[in-house]
C-alpha cells in the first residue's frame, strides 16, 4: 500500500449495485433516454426549521472525473448478477463518462423539506447511477453546516470552532464535517487535511497526554508555550485547572487561551477569568470543551459563563441529535428516444405509493422576501414558470459534465451564509420548536401532479 | 481533478492540528521518549451491553504506509502556527515513518467499557499523531458493527443486508460502514466498493425510478428479470404493491425476491407470501424495507411477518439511536531517554480531572469463561500480570511499523462472530435495558492506580 494513494473517495463503485444492474438492463434493453432526478430532503429532522445547502463542490468534482477503472469492470463482469449482460455493456462502462447537466441551490442557501436542492439530466444510465454518491455527499455537508448554523446561533456571538474529526464517521467523514462546518459559520477547524484541501481556518490547543507526558505540568506549559509565543491555547484541566492556572501565570506566559474541558465550565470558567485579569491577562480568551451542544452552549451563556469560543466535537460532526436525513433522488422526468421522431415528449413521473407521492417534472424554487428583506415564502414552481418578484435558486451549475463556472471560495459561501441567514424568521431559526417555512406549490405544478396521478393509477 | 485518485483516505492530515504542534514541540524540545497509548471507549451507549471491535485493519493500513506529502510539510511550514519550528522539524516529517507496534484485539471481539480496544507504543510523536485517524476509523466501525449485531439479533434468523450507504455520513462512511456491517452478521450490503475493496458480498434490487422510467410497470418487471432470471428481485410498492404482484405473475416471472417499501408491512408481506405460495412461487423470498431498525423488525416478527430478508438502511450506517461512540485515546506510560542512563525507567502515565480518570499502565484485558463456555467476567489487568484460566485478548499486531501476520479474511472473522456472540450472557444480548457485563479491574492495576495519583496530585 505504501505511497499508493487511496482512490476510494471518488470511485465509481461507491454507489449501490442496483444502480448497475439498472444500468445494464437499460443499455442491454435498448432503453435509451434522457432523464431528470431531483434531490431533495422529503422532511426536516426534528428541531430543524430549516437545512443550508451543503456538498455541492464535492458532487461536481465526482461527477467530472466519474469513470471505471479497469479493475472495477472486471470486478461487474465477473459478478454473479452480471453473468446474462452482454459484453457490449463492459466496453460501455469503459466509456462511460458523465455527459450531462446540473442545476443546483448555491451552497449555503437555506433549503426546506420537499424542495430540490439539486437536478441532473442526463442519458438515464449516467444521472442513475450517480443517485448513492450525490445523496452521501451532499445530505451529509447539508446535515454537518444545518448543525453548525444552529452552534453558531446558540454562541451569540461567541466563536465556535469544530473540534470533532476523531469523533466523525470514519477519517473522510472528519474532512468533510470541518468543511461544512466552517460553511454554517464556525470559524475554524482542528482537521489539518480541511485547512490544506479546502482552505479551512485550523486551530489547536494541546492534549491532556502532552503534560502527562511531562513530570512537571509547569514545565510542559512552559516548553509549549516557548514554541507557538502568538498562538499557544493552554489545556488547564488535566489534574487541576485553576492550580494550573496560577502555574501559567508564574512563569510569566501569556497565552493566546485556555481551555477547559471538564468540571462545572460555568462556575470555572468565571473564576479563570476572575484570575486572568487579576494576572493582567485581559487578551487571554477562554476555550470550552467537552461534550457541548447548541443546548448546553445556551446554558452555559444564561449563567453568564465568560466564554469565548465553544469548542464542539462529537454533537458537530455527527448532527448527534438528527444523525441522519431523510435524502432522495426522484425521477421526475424522462424523454424517451423513439424510432421515427425527431424529438420525443417529456413524460413526467412520479411515485404513488401508501403512504408517500413526489412532484412530477424538474422543478425551481423562487424565494420571496417581505419588507426589509426577510424571506416570506417559497414556491415550488415546474422549472418554466416565472415569478419576477421571486428569486429563483436553482442554478446552472454543469453542462455537458463539466462545470459552467469555477468553484466559489468556501470563506465567500460562509459569508454569504452570514448576511443572508439573518433572513430567515426568527422563529424559523428557534433551536427549539422551529416553526414551519411556508413553502407553496404552484397551481402549474399541482395540476401536473393530478394529471400525472390519473395516467398512472388509472 | 479527471483520473487523479484522491488520497484523502490515508493522508496522514487527517489528524488534528495538535497532534502535529505537540509533535513539534517534542522535537525541539529535545523531547526523546517511548509512549504508550491505548484506546478505549469509556462507557457504553444507551442500551449496549457490549461493543463488537471493528476498523483493525483499517489502523493497520493507515499505520504502514503513513509519510508527509510534499505539499502537506509545505502547508505546514507556511501555517501561522509553525512560525516558530525548527526547519529540521521538517525535514524530520520528510523522514517520518511509524515504526512502533501494536496490540489490539482481534476484530469481532466483544468488548466493553473501559477495555483498551488498541494499544499503539512507539516514539511518541509517532504515537501521538496517529491518534485522530485511530480513533475515527476504529470507534466508528466498531459502532456500525455493534449495530449491525443488534439487528442480527433481533431478526432471529432473517437476513439482514445493509442497503444504507446513501445515508452514511460521506461516500467512504457508507464503504467502511459496509463492511462493518457484514463483519457484525449482516449477510451483505448493496454498496459495490465494499464488494471489490472487501469482498464484502453486494445484492440489489431496482429502484422506483426503473419504475417510473417505463410506461407499462410490468414492461418494466419483464425487461429486468429478463437479464438476471436467476437473481431478480423486484420493487413492487411503486404504485400499488399487490396489483404490481399480479403483474409479475402474469408474465410467469419466478423472481429470486420482492421488495416491499412502503405501506403496513406486517400486513402487506402476509398478502404477499399467501398470493406468491398460491401462484407456486414459493422460493421467492420477501424483501422489506423503509427505515427499520431493531425494534422495527422485532415488531414485525411478533406480528408474524413472514419476511425473509431485513434491507436496513439509515439505522445501520449511521448507528442512528446512538450515532458516536466516547472513544478516547490516552497516554498510560511514557519512557523518556535520559542522558547517562542506559535505559530509562517507565513513567505510568493517567488522567484525573473533575469528573473523570484513566487507570495509568498498559493493560491486558483475560476473558473468563464459566460453564459451557459463557462468558463470565473479565479482568482489565497490567499488562505483565498472568491469568492461566482466563484468555487474553490483545495481541500483538504489529512490530517495527510493520503487520506481524497477513489480514484475517473478513468472512472469518464474520463467522467468528457469530460462534461467539452466543457466549455472552443473554442479559448483555438484550435489545432493551441490556445488563453490564462484569469487568473487574486487577489489584495490581488498582494499586498501580492509587500509586500514581498520589504522585500526580502530590
Amino acid at each position: 500500500m505504501f505511497g499508493v494513494p487511496d482512490p476510494t473517495s471518488h470511485s465509481v463503485l461507491m454507489t449501490d449495485l442496483y444502480e448497475l444492474t439498472m444500468a445494464a438492463a437499460y443499455f442491454d434493453g435498448d432503453f435509451r433516454a434522457s432523464a431528470s432526478f431531483e434531490l431533495f430532503v422529503r422532511t426536516l429532522p426534528p428541531e430543524r426549521g430549516y437545512l443550508l445547502a451543503a456538498g455541492l463542490e464535492q458532487a461536481l468534482d465526482h461527477l467530472e472525473q466519474l469513470h471505471f477503472r479497469r479493475e472495477e469492470i472486471e470486478y461487474l463482469r465477473r459478478h454473479p448478477m452480471f453473468q446474462h449482460v452482454s459484453a457490449e455493456f463492459f466496453d460501455y462502462l469503459g466509456r462511460f463518462r458523465f455527459t450531462g447537466e446540473v442545476w443546483a441551490m448555491p451552497e449555503g442557501t437555506p433549503v426546506f423539506g420537499g424542495e430540490p436542492i439539486l437536478r441532473v439530466t442526463g442519458p438515464i444510465i449516467e444521472a442513475q447511477i450517480v443517485e448513492t454518491y450525490l445523496l452521501a455527499v451532499i445530505t451529509f455537508q447539508t446535515m454537518i453546516a444545518t448543525k453548525a448554523a444552529r452552534l453558531v446561533e446558540a454562541s451569540q456571538g461567541r466563536a465556535v470552532v469544530d473540534f470533532g474529526s476523531r469523533r466523525a464517521h470514519g477519517p473522510e467523514a472528519g474532512v468533510l464535517a470541518a468543511r461544512a462546518a466552517y460553511l454554517g459559520g464556525c470559524i475554524g477547524t482542528s482537521n489539518v487535511e480541511a485547512g490544506l484541501r479546502f482552505g479551512v481556518p485550523t486551530y489547536g490547543t494541546v492534549a491532556h497526554s502532552f503534560v502527562m507526558a511531562h513530570i512537571d505540568e509547569q514545565r510542559a506549559f512552559r516548553d509549549f508555550a516557548r514554541l507557538f509565543p502568538e498562538n499557544v491555547i493552554l489545556l488547564i484541566d488535566t489534574y487541576d485547572s485553576l492550580r494550573a492556572l496560577e502555574k501559567i501565570i508564574q512563569i510569566g506566559s501569556r497565552p493566546k487561551g485556555v481551555r477547559l474541558d471538564s468540571g462545572d465550565l460555568a462556575e470555572l470558567s468565571r473564576q479563570v477569568r476572575r484570575r486572568l485579569d487579576d494576572a493582567g491577562l485581559r487578551d487571554t480568551k477562554i476555550y470550552v470543551s467537552g461534550d457541548l451542544d447548541e443546548f448546553a452552549i445556551t446554558r452555559l451563556l444564561a449563567q453568564k459563563a465568560p466564554v469565548d469560543v465553544f469548542a464542539v466535537g462529537t454533537a458537530l460532526v455527527t448532527s448527534k441529535d438528527a444523525p441522519a436525513l431523510g435524502g432522495v433522488y426522484k425521477l421526475v422526468e424522462v424523454c424517451q428516444e423513439q424510432a421515427g421522431h425527431r424529438r420525443a415528449l417529456p413524460r413526467y413521473t412520479a411515485k404513488f405509493s401508501a403512504d408517500k407521492f413526489t412532484y412530477p417534472g424538474t422543478k425551481q424554487v423562487f424565494r420571496f422576501a417581505g419588507d426589509g428583506g426577510c424571506y416570506d415564502h417559497d414556491v415550488l414552481a415546474r422549472a418554466g414558470e416565472q415569478y419576477p418578484s421571486g428569486e429563483p435558486l436553482l442554478e446552472l451549475v454543469m453542462k455537458d459534465g463539466r462545470r459552467t463556472c469555477p468553484a466559489t471560495a468556501l470563506s465567500a459561501i460562509r459569508e454569504r451564509v452570514r448576511r443572508i441567514l439573518p433572513n430567515l424568521p426568527a422563529t424559523v431559526r428557534e433551536l427549539r420548536n422551529a416553526e414551519h417555512f411556508p413553502v407553496r406549490v404552484s397551481a402549474a405544478l399541482e395540476d401536473l401532479l393530478t394529471e400525472v396521478r390519473e395516467e398512472t393509477l388509472r
